[in-house]
């Protein structure tokens, strides 16, 4: 992609209310822009990261069986008061009159609109299991939207919905979308942590959180190098304790960001909306369920959080939106073939490039490369004798190479 | 895919509130649930329609010049009031109180927030023309949610803003983009016809409306063989009139479908909005601006309108969720393994297929492919000889033939 063709604006400043450095630097290096507190716009540059992180969430979902759908946002109070969560979520969820005075909100997760499809559709055991999910917009009345895409008021969810025959089988579920989250986060390029929370009103077992450790997370997590890890409200240890698990080790406190919880509903929710289906003797039995929430536009912040430096962004390979920014930072005819080469080049091997083929000032265009932070620069200057100078976002060292030798150079990583 | 692997569950009645032809045949055919009027789930099946629609827009849009982002359904009140249409569009926006009393919206249309993010990125005639669009969940307040997907309270819109220094070049790109249109239409399989509308507060040149013509179409346009039309509202001919274009043919009167418009909204937001760009002699000029939308979900409603029969639908290949229905007919060993062959065959050349290898009833499942309206039908059964049943949806005709020559007929097409 050129970009002189391309709308990519980086700005000098975020918005003076904007104090969370992921919307700040996403901000200024023209990925998102701010509509209000806790509602971002994606521009081009940052679409592409959001639809690659969606993306790799849907390989993997695909890869354990469960299968797309879509829900609307738009809910109704009927159906929300066979949980008695219309009353309960109200603080939460966005609710508001409809023609006619009807009741609706939006919803801020969608158990109930998926029990009131499952309800009408499984009759029996041999129905079972299904597992369906969903990447949507929610929607919630956020009382302290300051962490930019770490929290919104709006904000792009994938959630995961499971019905069983058995407890057994939804255990054994649980268990895969606990590996498959974990398979999530490393090739987005996070290094994420599975910790014990309260299973809540639903189960006695834990609930999972999965937490990335930062100085700017919400949550305190006690944890161990031996794996064992709780979040504050239920771990009854404190910093510099014996780790309960392998009784050797030192417990860490820390702040993370929660990426993305996994959740037993064993049969509370079925019995309540009579989601039931026949078993092998022909009886009913409400239906055990799972429900598994991970959240792209969160992970995208939390990407930011992570992985940056004082220039800008250091986007891992996986969701870059771009793996390669080639700066043309001369005018002459001589060298802009060049860089034409190597543009030419690296599109005929499929490598996705920017070309930063503007004509502006050679630091403009180096100052602005670091700020969006794709993983390879390669500079095109009069001053190389036709070689490129290369260098991958996160390290100092700048290569000399040939045009020939570049795309296996960045095909070596 | 395996049908005893993927949720689909056809559903002998539709709701009894639903009346609309579209959604009635898309909810028993397991495509969509109905949450409530003019809010719909898509499940599996229907989702893959939904994406397929969703990517022939994306890709057209892409080759003319368009760039994808995303903006937030929530909206605050304060930028609407800048255009007067916080006030204006209140009956058909949904409008309710955040935290702390703040007044909030759905976004019924987007204009204001796409004003905001332009005004502070646009300085200079060198920054134009940009065009921008986003494939995005709408929410209307709407009196008449009566049509399934042809009007939703909750719908999925492409809509498309573009940006210009002149308005020569303003007009220039209204008609690419009224010839990317059509050739949506054309390979999605709608005869969709550009008809001439008011230009509205904004212009005194037609904005032009994109209609599907159908018995169920909601509004009435007048139009002739050699490719005049006009709607009623600003028509002054009746039907049976000598055509004020040729002035040869006979005006006809149908109803039509609307599934798309466009506008030129010369400069009239601009100038409300303060989007201003210096001009060669750098004076600031307001940017000429045209917007276009277009409805995937109401696509998908006016496709099953136009392409069905006594026995359900039949989906145009281009959007079909699969290419093929592979029907096993019987449960005998031999007759399997030649099932099973041939979705293997189907599957290595990357023809998507749905797999029936439930046990159901011949009977059974042959009512269902036909409610289903895959194009390809191919069914395997004791009968044939180690042959194959191949028909068309849309066709009566049955040919037998072998394993091996399954892909070269499917890709005959």
């Amino acid at each position: 992609m050129r970009q002189t063709k391309f709308f990519l604006k980086t700005v000098k400043e975020s918005p003076a209310d904007e104090t969370a450095l992921n919307a700040r630097l996403l901000i200024r290096a023209g990925y998102i822009d701010k509509l209000m507190a806790g509602a971002y716009s994606y521009l081009p540059l940052g679409l592409k990261v959001l639809e690659k992180i969606k993306n790799v969430v849907r390989e993997e979902m695909n890869r354990i069986d469960a299968q797309e759908i879509l829900m609307p946002a738009l809910q109704p109070k009927s159906l929300w008061d066979e949980t008695g969560r219309w009353e309960e979520m109200k603080d939460i969820m966005f609710q508001f009159k409809g023609r006619g005075g009807s009741d609706l909100g939006q919803g801020a997760t969608h158990e109930e609109p998926i029990f009131d499809i499952m309800r009408r559709r499984l009759k029996s055991y041999k129905d079972l299991p299904v597992a369906v999910y969903q990447i949507q917009d929610k929607f919630r009345n956020e009382p302290r939207a300051k962490s930019g895409l770490l929290r919104g008021r709006e904000f792009s969810m994938k959630d995961l919905y499971s019905f069983h025959a058995t407890r057994d089988d939804m255990l054994a579920y649980y268990d895969r979308v606990k590996l498959s989250y974990l398979t999530i986060f490393e090739r987005l390029g996070l290094n994420a942590i599975a910790v014990e929370a309260s299973g809540g009103a639903f189960s006695e077992d834990y609930s999972h959180e999965f937490q990335v450790l930062t100085p700017n997370g919400e949550d305190i997590i006690f944890h161990c190098d031996c794996g064992w890890a709780q979040n504050k409200e239920i771990a009854k240890v404190k910093e510099g304790d014996k780790c309960p698990s392998c009784g050797a080790e030192k417990i860490r406190a820390d702040k993370g960001v929660e990426v993305g919880n996994i959740f037993k509903l064993e049969q509370k929710y079925s019995a309540a909306m009579k989601l039931s289906v026949t078993d092998q003797n022909g009886k009913l039995t409400p239906v055990y369920m799972g429900c598994y929430g991970l959240g792209p536009s969160r992970l995208m912040g939390t990407l930011v959080e992570i992985h940056h430096d004082d220039s800008g962004i250091v986007w891992p390979d996986s969701v870059a939106p771009f793996k390669a920014h080639l700066l043309l930072l001369s005018q002459s005819t001589v060298t802009k073939e060049i860089a034409d080469n190597a543009y030419a080049e690296l599109q005929k091997s499929g490598v996705e490039v920017l070309y930063d083929d503007r004509p502006e000032s050679p630091g403009a265009k180096l100052t602005e490369a670091d700020l969006v932070g794709l993983p390879v620069r390669i500079i095109v200057s009069d001053k190389n004798n036709g070689l490129l100078e290369y260098k991958r976002r996160s390290s100092a060292e700048i290569k000399k190479i040939a045009i020939k030798d570049l795309v296996s150079e960045i095909n070596k990583i």
